[in-house]
């Protein structure tokens, strides 16, 4: 089976010139076949504050409004996805930007209303994903860069889980190659003490994941992406990783960050 | 040779819901191949007055800075694409958006700086247009949907006129297709007396062309689509029509519009 890299990059690398830059070098680096999702950053908020987009939050849970959704549509599907893809042109990769909507590269549901109303936001239907489109995509060359959009199939964009989106990616493709899954962040890898920056675990089973989160010991940011992580490790993906975006090429070779054992 | 029809729709069409909706009906009907090229709209002029961003003139000519080229990165490649595209994927049709920096599909150069420096605006380096990638997208079952951005290969994005976008991709591609290029506008094409709007041109060809336009018959506004149509023409474009976003057929089937006979 062929080798497919599917890394994640998040805001903390978005809102800094001098790290996406490092990163994007980094990323033009890595040989074979491989696909860049990103996530939105601060900026779609400070857009949205300029332009009187207020954020809505309801019992703390942020909802997807008009506003909002045509905000993240042309700040993480415009902006950043247009410069990381213009970026990435000049250092000689052929980056190619999509969002799920585009050839329905990631069909979504909108979220269905139980308490909460999230509004436009949606939930990937991997099972529907067509590996056969991303395989073509691959094959002329291209290196897809994936904005945190989704499409309704009734002519909605949606705004969709970055973490998530990788990891359906991942799974979906898991069946036609040999994938690894990185997640790229602020810290050097999970850590076993949230106070200590040193207490990198090198690897992390479901097992050992339990205990860590029933006592408290994991930083509360970082469930969601570890409960993404496990369940692509499930689903058939190969190596899954989590570590520094400053350490692309360790985590690639397995010499930094924290490996998913499942 | 196989049929490829490239249509342009501007403002008119972008900026009103309704006529949208028609015009993406009418153009999912389409049989064969297929790219639809979008203008702008109003929409980005209202984004930026709401964001604080206000249009900057120099001599009469618009000039794009650092803040405009990221408005139309965001309101045109991302908010405009992204809801055509979803609408379109609604309709059955397995549209895809693009710039030009994707996949390098449209390399352009800044526009040099004469008299004017026009900021980050760019003009199509048609020469360089990489057919086949055209024809990759196409050969998948793609309808790209393309946005007025291309880059400078130096990681910029630039605001590209598109008309001229719609011409030299036209051109490009009329050595491997049976190409039709389609400009859609506000009239039923071109009118020989621009106050009756009744006065439809069924054929223009240049010595007429030169006529109305030295005798000031013409729309000022359309002299740059027609000059963009001309060198079309003049360039292999098999059929080149002007006419109205509300009978796409009629254009297609040759009964209305304006046919430029070069």
């Amino acid at each position: 089976m062929e080798k497919l890299c599917i890394i994640k990059i998040g805001g903390n690398v978005i809102d800094d010139k001098v790290l996406l830059s490092s990163f994007l070098h980094d990323f033009c680096s890595i040989g074979g076949r491989k696909i860049l999702v990103h996530g939105g950053g601060q900026i779609a908020s400070e857009m949205g504050r300029r332009s009187g987009i207020e954020p809505v939050y309801i019992d703390g849970r942020r909802v997807t409004d008009d506003a909002a959704i045509d905000l993240v549509t042309m700040v993480y599907g415009g902006l950043v996805n247009k410069s990381i893809v213009a970026l990435l042109q000049s250092l000689g990769c052929n980056a190619f930007g999509v969002t799920g909507a585009d050839g329905n590269l990631i069909p979504a549901i909108k979220r269905p209303v139980a308490n909460i109303d999230y509004g436009w936001v949606g939930d990937v239907d991997a099972g529907r994903i067509d590996t056969g489109r991303w395989r073509s995509l691959l094959d002329i060359g291209f290196t897809p860069v994936v904005a945190p959009l989704t499409h309704d199939l009734q002519g909605h964009m949606l705004n969709t889980n970055a973490d998530t989106v990788a990891a359906l990616l991942a799974t979906a493709l898991a069946s036609e190659f040999h994938l690894s899954l990185i997640y790229c962040f602020e810290k050097k890898g999970v850590l076993s003490d949230v106070h200590d920056e040193s207490s990198v675990l090198q690897h992390l089973g479901m097992d050992e994941y339990k205990q860590l989160k029933d006592e408290g010991r994991l930083f509360e940011g970082i469930l969601p992406k570890l409960e993404s992580a496990f369940q692509a490790k499930a689903a058939g993906v190969k190596n899954v990783v989590i570590g520094s975006s400053e350490e692309l090429q360790l985590l690639i070779s397995h010499t930094a960050g924290t490996q998913i054992t499942g």
